[in-house]
């Protein structure tokens, strides 16, 4: 487990478990810090960052072309490289954070109980927040001000194609952590590349709180397997759209299209099309004929093929993927129940949405559809932090506990029971 | 893994897994059920333990009778033990949940966002609730409550010291909720006492979406390094109150001796006493003289033993014991900051209590004791749903995520994002 940082041979385990007292110590201070202090921190974050902006494009291009040597293909460098526009956003990211309504410490539910005492409850940070992500450098910058504005420690572990840009860019976040006097191991990136040092993050309990993974589907099944640290994340993004035989079938070519078509790569893109068999010869058509136009493949049931005979027929495992390409499952369902049903056996509790005018139909949906974002006439694109209003996002949830949907800063907070007495004592 | 069941040869993990997937699909009937549904099932399971009060008896009764052939001591025997009075309590406290307010369905924080749609945040039933206890039968019928208020399915396995009593308060759940027309498997008990079916259902995370265990320490930290299910938990119960300077004397030794002496055995009972330097030999000898009188056993540090010489010396492993005894552990601090740091290294996160008539101390405290329930001038013994007005509690968690203290019908539900839009499409 040995590895070699700055010259000297490290012990990895021994690494991380110091990084992880350094951020317990640190979430201390972090979690008694005044909103002013903490805005403080994340204006001066900003300005490093537009002040070093010249040194952040210099070190990330030196991943970039370590990228190109080790043979990595175009879409993967250019999800790795900072342009100046990527970097000003990373800044007015950071800004957006600051200008948001600070969680902590604010006391609801509160309550006189014949005993006398007062109970309520107070939000609070969770602590410790561990991060790991793939390429994208922009989330060191992001993940970083939202963990210190919901008044959390974190440890960030990027790829370690990006190694260089996410240590520049640390170095600017804990340059602001200190003009504001707060402590720089509030942010922390692991800077050994070893998968040991992500083994070791994801299984000391008593230093972090919380993970949050962001990246591929492999990456978030194996650490979910390993994890002993509960987690934010969500593994698939299966997401439906159901049109009902009572839509406005104007509406619904028209959500259908923004849910496949706007972008493919996204979590929140519908991957399979359900219509009720009553509308389905009015619809499906028209939806086939965009969907030929922007080259979306089809895959549909038989009911769909005999509407649309160019449609491949579509095996039971395509109902289960999620494309994330122009790709989409279709099939012809009698009605909301077994629209429902199929969202039930093959979806992935992410984002579902059904078109209908009915707003019985419409209720039932949004009860009895257990996912973590549920829409009535309207595209599942929206199920996004900034869409809901949260200001900004660590990632999405389809777990069930704590946080589901989009997590902002209030998922990245807890509430603990506070009790303000006069001398009470049980009876 | 086969077992023995109704003079079948079972397969444990099949029976299980079986057990699973009638819960799962309970679930989506209970998730859509009306709250006067729920209330009529809770009112008709009331009913039927009031009317079977006597084959209820008989079959405790054979437990109990087992348990003394086993050689269990009087308090194990007492604990399992059912009496009429405690029959009728279990019938009152189902009556008390279904006057609970229906938490499911309620949909909080609705904003119309720029793009025209309507987001907001509809609580509903977490799904299939595992709940793992000890021998106290009661909590079959206490659970089975709460779980099916909170529109959840459970599975029950309660000890098998208790495994007739447990089957005969469920039959009667049982045909409460069938009476109400609502699936019976919402509520099914695992009546086969073989580990193994522990083991299954903490694992099996298709079909059980969160575990409660209720018991020992050791069966929780067993099931916690075991299980891959999320758990609503609490390992221990290390509570302190910290008596400072500025604090009320008289106020100091009421909160101290209620919370050390008015139940022993509790998770809330103070483990530990914090004073401050300035007011020990005001509090000090005036607490040991009603402990002595109550045979509280008192281990203290150095400075505690000048104002007290009959106290015994306390060693570092003593700060850290949850007694549930007669013992408390005494140390006498510089200040709120030395309580707060000894609170954050020997704590456990559950309760703990300052005694100040200083504002801002008070507000420190609150603000910066990690622990699940934070009180000023209050006996910790006030932990407990009942106390806080949760109405019923299913257990306490000392976790950060979901739930914190006291868990109630909320802590048995979770929210997701709602959105109702009018054809809105992402831009």
């Amino acid at each position: 487990m040995d590895q070699k940082l700055d010259g000297r041979t490290v012990d990895v385990r021994q690494y991380v478990q110091e990084l992880g007292q350094a951020a317990r110590a640190a979430s201390r201070e972090l979690a008694r810090a005044a909103t002013e202090t903490k805005n403080r921190a994340l204006a001066a974050m900003a300005a490093e960052i537009r002040n070093g902006a010249a040194s952040l494009l210099e070190a990330n291009r030196a991943d970039a072309e370590q990228a190109q040597r080790d043979g990595r293909d175009a879409a993967f460098v250019d999800r790795l490289s900072l342009t100046r526009a990527s970097v000003e956003q990373m800044a007015e990211g950071i800004e957006q954070v600051a200008a948001l309504p600070d969680p902590v410490g604010e006391i609801s539910d509160l309550v006189t109980r014949p005993s006398g005492i007062q109970v309520g409850r107070m939000r609070v940070p969770l602590g410790v927040i561990g991060i790991i992500y793939e390429s994208r450098p922009n989330v060191t910058a992001d993940a970083a001000a939202l963990c210190v504005k919901a008044g959390n420690a974190c440890i960030l572990r990027g790829g370690s194609e990006a190694l260089h840009s996410n240590q520049a860019i640390a170095a600017c976040v804990r340059a602001g952590l200190k003009s504001a006097g707060l402590p720089e191991a509030a942010v922390q990136v692991v800077r050994i590349a070893d998968r040991a040092a992500v083994g070791e993050l994801i299984t000391m309990t008593e230093y972090v709180d919380i993970i949050v993974p962001r990246g591929g589907k492999e990456l978030i099944a194996r650490l979910t397997r390993e994890s002993r640290v509960p987690m934010i994340k969500h593994l698939d993004g299966v997401c439906h759209v159901y049109v009902d035989d009572r839509a406005d079938p104007d509406m619904a070519v028209r959500i259908v299209d923004n849910a496949k078509t706007q972008r493919y790569g996204t979590c929140n893109t519908m991957e399979t099309l359900l219509v009720a068999e009553g509308i389905a010869p009015k619809v499906l058509p028209r939806i086939a004929e965009i969907f030929r136009a922007k080259s979306v493949e089809m895959r549909g049931d038989e009911a769909t093929r005999r509407l649309v005979p160019d449609v491949t027929p579509a095996s039971e495992q395509d109902y289960y993927t999620e494309w994330l390409a122009p790709v989409a499952s279709i099939r012809v369902v009698r009605d909301i129940d077994q629209a429902m049903a199929h969202i039930a056996k093959y979806g992935s509790q992410h984002t579902d949405a059904i078109v209908t005018d009915d707003r019985a139909r419409a209720e039932r949906f949004l009860r009895e559809v257990d996912s973590s974002s549920v829409m009535v006439n309207a595209s599942t694109r929206f199920a996004d932090g900034y869409e809901f209003g949260l200001g900004a996002e660590i990632g999405i949830s389809t777990d069930k506990l704590h946080a589901r949907g989009p997590v902002g800063l209030e998922g990245l907070t807890t509430r603990k029971f506070v009790v303000m007495g006069h001398g009470e004592v049980r009876q």
